[in-house]
């Protein structure tokens, strides 16, 4: 059994998750043939692009942080081989394995099933999920069910409760009747079956179940007489379909992202406003970690905070010198490759006078590095707090920081790195 | 016939839609009585803060500025009659009745079908159109295919494509059949009837009907013998149910703001900085307008510009007189009273050397002044663009200064104001 390194939350930012394991071999099929002819644009939904990175990267990202899943098998058009290709070097996404798809889903999917049968060095799988490439927010909890019941029952897969009431109409484009919503459920993915079953299913299909079918639950049904078992998923299941559905996922990433804040001081002796700053971000997220300027420069150190899914640091100087010490922890950021996936942000706090801040080089040699490690997808601003004299004046300076820094984590935005912001 | 004064675009920002308008007199419900359980807040979604505006404010305004809808009945739980009174006022919203709702979604329509009927002063109308609170794009192109085919046919829905399988599942949690996708529609908002016949339908309920049920097309057909037409409807009718969709609620509203800029020139000669930005913003939003520094005093003409949507200002000065000039913008635009629906954003642009504009007490005046304009939702924010020997530099500027104005104007965000950002 291997150690639960973290829980991974919703729309959870790639820490890796080896806790249960299925008594079976498991691998996954990923149909990501899709044209994306709903989304009103010329690249398919999945190609788009969230933070930087392709959406099926995050999906590919989200099986394979599952230790337990052997294989991945990716299927895209021909026209996007290449294409994935890059995307999985660029990515480092391993356990992959990319087929050419067909000219339907089903066909698709078909043909990522024969990748393990056809002299293939891949083994067959006693198990095998196939999810959607445009869902990147599964989860282990309902991949690890889905499994279990498609053990038990020979397929199934996750269901939802509608959310519009589904209606027939005649042939003259009116209403025929209206299906009682509490009667039936939306059928989403992920789906699991035993490899035999989904397998000789694909394969005693006719050219119209191939060509216009898209529900492999059914084919199952009709051609292996299995009913699949049927598990209520979570809200975040729902389908990349439409452009606001884009927006949405993006969304959801960011706040994800913008959890967990690790603080780096770097002053010699307990400042006011770095204890103001630090409390008072504790309301903003749901943890504040603290960090030595010791530790912060230990590759290894920084390795297991980022695991945490901590993707944000802010670094706290009193005097000008702080600059040359962040510069270090840049430095290790990037010798930890983590930027490949998501996009770090960095703010370096001077607490300083604003004037004097002005009249050193340290805004150019800001913006200078700012540039240097966007290049690394290493976001870095600044933010200058100046110095009060009473506590409520401390605690507004405090507030408008916090209120900055969240907006700029929140935000991930590039336009802004090299920026000095005044709190 | 009225004149058109501009077609509006998906999540249009509120100019008024005036063109053709149906042979009837027409009325809409709005049911806002949910709870929003499954949002996981405590907040019932159509009271959820989109740019610091209820979401039920948006749609009331997507059917007000439709001039031929003569009330809007908007339904809410007893509790949250006080909360839609001061929506209702504070932004501005006129032909609004507030009814309080009953305890399940048919109850409430139905005491809002009623409030025509019982002593009241508002006309009964041949036309009611049926709306959710929580879908905030419905655009007058459907609003008016809704009502006209329920003129013809008594009743008429909006209809989409289901997106996923509908599914039967059997006494035992496992799939009994699938539907096919093809020959199943998702029945979703508006819908309109003709009054009488919803009416009639909603009196002949019985208690099951109003506790369980939740599709008026269903009742018209089961209790007037009614089948509706269903049109096809556009993607962004989708209804606002999870956090996600909130999430996508706001960027679709946000892009919607960005698509236009109003750039306000307070130079003295044709400046060529001032030349390469106007030029290099064209190319990242739909519409650049231009304005004199005359114009732009005269409340009228600025009544004009956010009228046709434009949100968005830039004020480009060469010299530090150039705050007193812009002081008088803002001072207009508060006039115009624009600001109540939507965060209108300010950018004032100093072509100038960064050290003498650090030197100069403008800083802490753009501070100052974005606090207070701040509080009339007017998003204020300074950008330094310095001057620069060659084309090259300069136009490196200028993309630098757009990309920064665009990531402005697309976030909205009230914790940056103030701030002085250098290009």
């Amino acid at each position: 059994m291997e150690t639960v390194l973290k829980k991974s939350s919703s729309g959870g930012c790639g820490s890796e998750v080896a806790d249960e394991r299925p008594p079976a071999l498991v691998s996954a099929v990923l149909p990501a043939g899709g044209t994306g002819e709903r989304m009103g644009g010329s690249t398919p939904k999945q190609f788009c692009e969230i933070l930087g990175r392709p959406l099926i990267s995050y999906t590919v990202r989200a099986l394979e942080r599952i230790s337990w899943i052997a294989h991945i098998v990716v299927v895209v058009s021909l026209d996007n081989v290449e294409i994935m290709r890059s995307i999985v070097k660029q990515y480092g996404h391993k356990r992959t394995v990319i087929v050419e798809g067909g000219t339907s889903r089903h066909r698709s999917i078909f043909n990522g099933l024969e990748i393990f049968v056809k002299n293939s060095p891949i083994q067959k799988p006693e198990v095998v999920i196939i999810h959607d490439a445009v869902r990147p927010f599964v989860e282990k909890d309902i991949l690890f069910k889905v499994v279990m019941a498609a053990k038990e029952h020979g397929a199934a897969g996750a269901i939802r409760p509608l959310v519009s009431t589904v209606i027939a109409s005649s042939a003259d484009g009116c209403l025929d009747h209206s299906l009682d919503r509490a009667k039936y459920r939306a059928s989403e993915m992920p789906q699991a079956f035993l490899f035999d079953i989904i397998h000789q299913a694909y394969h005693q299909c006719n050219d119209h179940d191939l060509d216009y079918g898209t529900e492999c639950l059914h084919l199952a049904l009709k051609y292996s007489k299995t009913n699949a078992k049927l598990i209520e998923g979570p809200p975040d299941l729902w389908k990349v379909t439409y452009k606001q559905d884009l927006y949405a996922a993006e969304s959801l990433i960011k706040e994800s992202l913008s959890q967990h804040v690790c603080v780096v001081t770097y002053l010699e002796e307990n400042s006011v406003q770095a204890r103001f700053l630090h409390e008072t971000l504790k309301n903003h997220v749901k943890q504040v970690k603290s960090l030595s300027s010791t530790l912060c420069k230990d590759d290894n150190h920084l390795q297991h905070i980022l695991l945490g899914q901590c993707y944000n640091f802010i670094c706290i100087s009193g005097t000008l010198s702080g600059f040359k010490e962040s510069q270090q922890l840049v430095e290790a950021l990037e010798n930890t490759n983590a930027s490949v996936l998501y996009p770090i942000v960095l703010i370096l706090i001077y607490l300083d006078n604003l004037e004097d801040l002005l009249c050193s080089s340290e805004m150019s040699k800001l913006a200078e590095l700012a540039k240097e490690v966007k290049k690394k997808n290493i976001f870095l601003y600044g933010l200058v707090m100046q110095y009060q004299q009473t506590d409520v004046k401390l605690q507004e300076t405090a507030d408008s920081a916090a209120a900055l820094i969240m907006a700029l984590i929140r935000d991930r935005n590039p336009a802004f790195v090299g920026q000095l912001l005044v709190a």
